[in-house]
């Protein structure tokens, strides 16, 4: 059978993301990576998880081997309002505006399918979480970007882009306006207050629902916390997304969408379709350790741990690349990437080749793109690697550079 | 926000499953239901299944508790290859052949995903487990129902439709035809081996893939194993669906797709745009359980506890119906269900109404259509309910199949 011409539209389309194709690298011996965006397991509660689960399993079998609703467990649900509450200050969310999801990949995917035509237009930030383009891709919708600048998203352009799109009458095929407004992965920065409420401004002018992801919002260093986008505008307004991948564990596959009654019960019809539901046992194992444990004061030493090794690898960057004129960096208040630029004429994805020579992984600026378009910037995650590898990691990546550099007749 | 404006063509479309809304009632003190095709939580090895989640937990944390890769867990496709190997005598399995899927339901959505598009065609049969008819229905290919008879669909009708559409010049838009072999959901039929032979057949002379989803295969309680479709004819005829969620527990989610390889790389890429991957946890969890215990031998005691619930509600249903003329039902091999057909004139939909006041569930056969139509038929499912509840169940069903008969002037 000739696969290809029986493929779909979407099955034709499909491509391996980037990232995942450059981390099989990543496990050569010597390596040090600044690839993936993976949290330390060292963070992850074990024991407790471990006891959690013995326990769930042999007392609550029947729900927890069971099927589930496709709206998940109430009991995560009554653990989830109160941490919205904690960690937000998110009131008045009822059963009905949450549904947990299978990561929150699978929460994009939902929205994606929910709202996408090939004749919607999708607003999202650039540099763009690239799992979240791959889930909106699916469905061939026009992407608008909206450059990112060290306050967040460059609310200027997204208004004359809206207004152009306006003029020319396609506001109305904007579904959504994407964004990461804490600690943005790629780029690490974090959307100011007053740019939120211009946000929030620019979205209700043009009827715009705005679909919040916040996976790091409570891995923050320093600083002070920003009130998100969800609780200024509300529900009519937003859908924010969450996930208990880095505040408690990948491997459960938890992720979650907080949004008016409406769009979660389609996204609810739309998961039935997708995977039926999210293991039963997994969402009660997260509801019991919230339950039991004081997530904030579990999160403080993993925090703590990020906050050093993201210092660590601020300062090596700093003694390594303030002679090379042009590169910069930004430095995060919190999350797991640091977001480096070359000067103009670096092609980090061209660069990729000696740097595997090397063994130090990035992830070229190309990644998070909509459009495959070359970069002069790069994703370093200093989540994995210990300090001694991050700072021995930065000088490779100066041999890396300087090595591209003058092969190409840059510095 | 109107959100209805704002909704993709799939938003717009989505609607609930029929079971999932009926079974609702099912929960009203005093019901019993035949509605869930949820297997017995008694079955479930929860005592194993405990202490393996802790273990694993404890000592592959950096493991069970991180990110997955889409494929899944190396160590599960291992136990899976020896797995297929020894129930359905199918070898040269490769790790490439396989993708772990949230599910079985995941596995419907992703192969829906990569080959369905408006034009395409979707050979079903009729009726239909309607999982797989959500999750093809999302992509808006035309169906074509192919009638089942008690040993299987109707290969007769098959070809003539395959010949017609070839006539016509459509042929080459039909993407796969979609069978549940084995103890059919709802149906309860078992295709021949001389039907299996034919159907490969008549996909082989119209170069059609064949979509085999086996999830109760190994619920056997009498008669003699068939071949599967797969190794009948090859992955290059056939992808072969399968869960472990009949044969140890759905909590865990866990389907997996065996196909050729780049069947299973394109249902991969789609599972990363979807959720990423699937809990790691689940999968590990799923692998140390087949590597330490012998599967057949500890599903022997849920098989025959299936078993003898099934032959109680052949008895009542023999018992109990005997003097409604017309009245049939199908006794299965194995599996979970019955499927029971009413006289001409019954609506199992309509009589649905009564049966709630009886407190007595089960799915009417409308369920299991394509396009909504009236049907005579319902599925009673044995699985759950203790043999005392079923043999009331069966004689509550009477009194609703008399009053409602009785009301339309058909008996």
């Amino acid at each position: 059978m000739d696969l290809e011409s029986k493929l779909s539209e979407i099955g034709k389309n499909l491509r391996s993301s980037l990232i995942r194709e450059l981390l099989k690298y990543a496990s050569v011996p010597g390596s040090i990576s600044f690839g993936g965006g993976v949290p330390d397991p060292e963070t992850f509660p074990r024991h407790e998880l471990a006891e959690i689960a013995k326990e769930v399993i042999e007392k609550d079998y029947k729900y927890t081997l069971q099927y589930n609703t496709t709206e998940g467990d109430d009991e995560l649900a009554k653990q989830m309002v109160k941490l919205l509450e904690k960690a937000y200050g998110i009131t008045g969310i009822e059963r009905e505006n949450l549904l947990f999801t299978t990561g929150s990949q699978q929460a994009l995917d939902l929205i994606a399918r929910i709202f996408l035509d090939k004749d919607s237009i999708c607003i999202a930030e650039f540099p763009v979480y690239l799992g979240a383009a791959s889930a909106f891709r699916i469905n061939f919708p026009k992407f608008e970007t909206i450059p990112l600048q060290d306050d967040g998203m460059d609310v200027d352009y997204l208004e004359k882009k809206l207004k152009e799109l306006d003029e020319k009458g396609l506001v109305n095929q904007v579904k959504f306006i994407y964004t990461v407004p804490n600690f943005h992965n790629p780029a690490g920065v974090t959307m100011s207050l007053e740019k939120r409420k211009r946000l929030i401004e620019l979205a209700e002018k043009y009827d715009i629902l705005i679909l919040e992801d916040d996976p790091y919002g409570m891995l923050r260093f320093e600083g002070e916390n920003l009130p998100s986008l969800y609780k200024l505008a509300g529900p009519d307004r937003v859908v924010l997304l969450n996930t208990f991948s880095k505040i408690l564990t990948p491997g459960l596959r938890l992720g979650i969408i907080i949004g008016r009654a409406d769009i979660v019960r389609k996204a609810t019809l739309a998961k039935q379709a997708a995977d039926l539901c999210s293991p039963s046992l997994n969402q009660r194992i997260a509801a019991r350790y919230l339950e039991r444990y004081d997530l904030f004061e579990q999160l403080k030493p993993g925090i703590e741990l990020y906050r050093k090794k993201k210092n660590t690898m601020i300062k090596a960057l700093e003694e390594n690349f303030s002679d090379i004129p042009g590169a910069k960096w930004v430095n995060p208040q919190g999350g797991l990437f640091v977001w480096m630029t070359l000067p103009e004429g670096f092609d980090t994805m061209d660069m990729f080749e000696i740097a595997k020579e090397k063994k130090i992984y990035y992830i070229p600026g190309q990644a998070f793109t909509v459009d495959d378009s070359v970069s002069t910037s790069m994703r370093l995650s200093f989540c994995l690697p210990p300090e001694e590898k991050i700072i021995e990691g930065v000088k490779r990546l100066k041999e890396v550079v300087v090595e591209y550099g003058k092969k190409k007749g840059l510095i």
